[in-house]
């Protein structure tokens, strides 16, 4: 297969393109570097990276961010923020990219644990990551051309703890190539509207 | 208790004011008519109405629209106002109310059963419906003054079956009477952070 990967540089990109590199080509798409140059929160930035792309089978999506912060210090633009990067931006590349794919290609999306296991400061993280399940679960139904939908939802990542860890208290942490087994059966599968939970 | 009750005209608040009513002063508020006039798409507005409502312990949203399409005709632009609406609109009225309702006061919003049970044209229902279970899990646990947080997904409502039943075939209706009572547990009970998922 010929699969786009979004965010590949990051610490779940690498080790999803090390997972699914071993059997298939990767083009990988950046906001500043990669084979192509996409910024998912730019629609135009999308249209214009998947134009280029030639033929594709799969996107996965390894991208996006959210604000942290306690609810009382929280603001309507953090949120949006959340909306319209991890969230819109996501979703995004599926009605732009369902444009472009194969027949029978697929999607697969990032949200994580705090979909449904809270943490402090991730009132907006769990607000997004629940949205893309429910988007999945319901878009997935209505997919053209035999097309596909999923997101991986893993657990903190443990490569990541340094970073992390103090707002993932009590967390079992998740190796990045643990995460990466999601997206490939995501990807080499056949389940389509799935939230794929990878918790230890 | 005084609770002011956002879209007191719609078929599930006028079922909430009945029942409520029986017990507490309901204050109602929206776009053009009530006690109070407040647009929840307008920060300002939700701020002024709250600012002139003086004193009250629970805020209850019976409010917000999403756009209906197959997802190959949904737009960007028909999500965004989703996420502007429903999504934001009742998480705009939990930031800025949580400054003025009474220590102890809940707040109550509105979601669907498009939440776990996804129908043709709701893609963007489902992402709004779970990103509502995803906000209030998470910031319940962070609200001031000892502040609580839910939200009631009910299934296809009973009297609004002929404007809805064709999206909503196989589904069990619920009458507005028996939807209402959600509300009043999250008002009247103890819980936080819950979705409470009323259907037949």
């Amino acid at each position: 297969m010929r699969i786009i990967l979004i965010g590949a540089t990051g610490t779940i990109g690498k080790a999803v393109a090390k997972e699914l590199g071993q059997r298939h080509e990767i083009v990988t798409a950046g906001r500043t570097s990669g084979d192509l140059i996409m910024d998912i929160t730019d629609t135009a930035s999308i249209r214009n990276a998947f134009k280029k792309a030639g033929k594709f089978d799969a996107v996965i999506s390894c991208a996006g961010h959210v604000k942290w912060a306690p609810f009382p210090e929280f603001t309507t633009e953090d949120y949006e923020f959340g909306l319209k990067d991890k969230l819109m931006g996501q979703v995004n590349l599926v009605l732009i990219g369902s444009e472009y794919i194969n027949d029978g290609g697929s999607f697969t999306l990032s949200s994580g644990v705090t979909d449904h296991d809270p943490i402090p400061m991730g009132s907006s993280a769990s607000m997004v990551a629940c949205a893309l399940s429910g988007f999945v679960m319901a878009a997935a139904l209505e997919m053209p051309r035999g097309q596909r939908l999923n997101v991986v939802s893993p657990g903190v990542i443990e490569e990541a703890m340094e970073n992390y860890g103090a707002f993932f208290r009590g967390h079992c942490p998740v190796p990045a190539a643990r995460a990466a087994l999601g997206y490939a059966k995501s990807v080499e599968g056949l389940q389509t509207g799935q939230t794929m939970r990878i918790v230890f």
